[in-house]
């Protein structure tokens, strides 16, 4: 069965609508539990009808759940390229499942802040989202849900190692928190290389804007814990918010420096970012990403006259290939697809100027 | 004696604020005569009681000129820097004036449109300026000066050559007539080194914004003619204007061509060079001058949207070096002059975007 396009492309109480923490410098923070099924094959080295065996015995375990309550199983197989984009673009799904279209599925709460993959790598991948920085509460939410599957679902774990997964890196807690966090002023004073190298020594992971395997965009870099075997959680949770506290107040003393020496330039690049975004009739995603990271800098520099940072935000997501062209509702080449961007751009912040 | 410079800020009656002919591709249209005195050694030969003694003469023969009543002789000896640049931005005297401080002058009428440079290259420099396309009238204005100036004055003449020049390349008519003409779509579909060397093999010569020896800016051209020997003035100013009116057919096909290959392209384009244009904080002269050939080319081509090609003349002029910091009333650095020249532009624009 499809997805239910027109209710996904709205935006209204959706997570990625709220504003959370920080919001400022963090985009979202998104925690994922990787679970498998005892006495199964992983995905990976399963039959086919053991995988459809596991997709089953999910559906039914979320049946009982409240948040996924009627939210119907989406199959993998059989849904149209463009609905998995879509999917990938909401950071529903991994670029594996995108591109696998064997024995998966996924089932997510409608406000898409919780959902579970069905044979991805491992049997189920519990995830769950938030805006801004919400370790904990993104955390709670996952281990509920988790819970929740539990309660009709035997998991393999065993008492030495912890939950067993396909790969030996998530062995343990199966847990990975992530952040996305903006570091524009780092990146600017060239010091952000330094800092990372500084993130990576204690153990946790700098990714770019897609997740694993993808560019760093924007300023945008992604901050996660790597270690999930002889640590437990709620260590691992410490760990990375105090090393994102820390990467903020770098951050912060980096944009100070910035006004100090060269407010100036830092202003036109800013407005500059922002005549472009709201008047470019042919915009890539790249671009886009670009100028809005810009015009974010200029927010958290409190300059005046630029649009939210909750349009801002919006605008990032709307914008993808696939949100384009499910809106427009035919598929589009790519200088279509960026005509149809720039126009969106200019239409969302036409409102905004006129408000 | 300084200059008047609040009343040179003010376009108010001045040439530059009228809009001529073909406005949308041709700036303006320039005629300069080259006279000398009698019986006087050439300016680089002549000494200094002789300068003196011409721009005395020079002086009391524009007294009883209608047009140059009252216009008192601006001494470029002590003239200040900024000064000397100011006048050159407003194409009333050349480089060669704005650097040489010694016994030269210049006398112009209030509206700018007729100007007499003394002790230049040669001892006259009769010019008439024109927003537009004004061949016949720019060289009318010249020659009724030119006259008039000869009822008190006795210009060195040969009966063989004509007028007789310090540099021969003059020698005959002393006419200079210039068209500066923008042709971004010969540029941006990259036939315009062909239809160039075409205009340079029929005799005329192609040169910068800044008239001799200056870079190609905002694909503005300056195409003049060459011959002043053995060829009358009427003929030389009907072929100038036979290969303008030919210039502003390739680039009308350029146009053409353009919006039908690559309208988007075009659109994004210019619309990209007003954002920037209306929400930088800090433009160079260059840049200024290429974001202003983008507008002007949408403006040919017709986008809705745009600032009329009036404001963009008159930012142009405007934003130059000494105006702003004559307006500003102190010297700026370079850095002060791009933050000046963005705000004013800015606003000038967001004038335009109010009414």
């Amino acid at each position: 069965m499809g997805l239910p396009i027109s209710e996904m492309l709205s935006t209204e109480g959706k997570w990625f609508g709220r504003l959370g923490d920080a919001a400022d410098s963090i985009l979202s923070t998104r925690v994922r539990l990787a679970r498998n099924l005892k006495g199964m094959r992983f995905p990976g080295r399963a039959l086919e009808e053991e995988l459809s065996g596991v997709i089953h015995r999910v559906e039914n375990a979320a049946v009982a759940i409240p948040e996924l309550e009627g939210r119907p199983l989406v199959q993998m197989a059989g849904l149209p390229v463009l609905q998995r984009q879509f999917l990938l673009e909401r950071h529903l799904i991994s670029y594996d499942l995108a591109s696998n279209a064997g024995h998966c599925g996924l089932i997510f709460a409608a406000d898409e802040s919780v959902s579970v993959m069905i044979n991805e790598e491992d049997h189920l991948r519990i995830q769950s989202l938030r805006s801004g920085f919400h370790l904990d509460e993104c955390f709670a939410a996952a281990s509920r849900l988790d819970e929740q599957l539990e309660s009709s679902l035997e998991y393999a774990f065993s008492d030495d190692f912890g939950y067993l997964t396909a790969c030996p890196t998530n062995v343990g807690t199966g847990l990975r928190a992530s952040v996305l966090v903006h570091l524009p002023a780092l990146v600017l004073t060239r010091k952000i290389k330094k800092v990372l190298a500084g993130v990576s020594q204690v153990g946790l992971a700098v990714r770019g804007f897609y997740g694993e395997g993808t560019d760093v965009l924007g300023n945008f870099f992604q901050i996660s814990n790597q270690i999930t075997l002889g640590e437990k959680e709620s260590q691992a949770l410490l760990n990375l918010e105090r090393v994102v506290r820390q990467l903020l107040d770098y951050e912060s003393k980096a944009r100070d420096m910035l006004l100090k020496d060269a407010g100036r330039q830092i202003r036109d690049k800013v407005m500059r970012a922002l005549g472009v975004f709201s008047h470019a009739y042919l915009l890539s995603t790249e671009e886009a990403i670009g100028l809005a990271s810009a015009i974010r800098l200029g927010l958290t520099l409190e300059m005046p006259g630029l649009p939210p940072v909750e349009m801002i935000n919006e605008i990032l997501l709307c914008s993808q290939p696939a949100h384009l062209q499910l809106m427009a509702e035919h598929e589009m080449s790519s200088e279509e697809r960026n005509a149809a961007r720039a126009e969106l751009i200019r239409e969302r912040l036409s409102h905004h100027a006129a408000a």
